[in-house]
């Protein structure tokens, strides 16, 4: 985890800032329904189609999203990321996480014990 | 998690922001085997303490880490937020992802079934 490659390391940078952004998401649960178009995701947020269209970028750019042309719109599909390495390097930091707050019990309980 | 609060999208919004760099996460990481000051994290990664204080600053505007002045420099510790949310969208992300396998899985049957 920690020695990962610098490949990694931008694909992991892209995955969580393609998610750091709550329109992205929103998109990302709309397309877990089905596919959709621009036009078909742009409508309940209220945004341009431009707009859109760069939120849409940057998620086919970070692998999350996929998108073809289809007749005079352009399509949008989940793309081919699964997000296990986002989700590995999350559950290694709570790991880290909670070995810290068993190092500061220790301590509490060591304090305890000099205290009485 | 799709009906959620403006906070907790923004919550969501700047932890998800703070970890899509490479340097952060090796904070981070860093900060799991114990505190450190701005010096000592600086160290290993050849920037500036200028440059290493503001990677800091995202951190700890996201909840991910503390500082506190101690003497002459100002020391790090891992923060509070544990990414619960975080891992919940991921993981409910990684469901809509194999959902839509098993949908194009039904798909890919029934073509086979009707081409017999």
């Amino acid at each position: 985890m920690v020695h990962q490659t610098l490949e990694a390391d931008t694909r992991l940078d892209d995955a969580f800032a393609a998610l750091s952004d709550s329109t992205r998401r929103g998109i990302l649960v709309q397309l877990g329904k089905g596919p959709a178009t621009i036009g078909e995701l742009a409508e309940p947020t209220g945004m341009t189609l431009t707009g859109l269209k760069k939120h849409v970028q940057v998620l086919e750019d970070a692998g999350l999203v996929t998108t073809a042309k289809v007749g005079r719109s352009r399509e949008c599909r989940l793309g081919s990321e699964r997000l296990d390495d986002v989700m590995s390097w999350v559950n290694f930091y709570q790991r880290l996480w909670e070995r810290r707050l068993d190092g500061l019990e220790a301590y509490l309980t060591l304090q305890r014990g000099t205290d009485e």
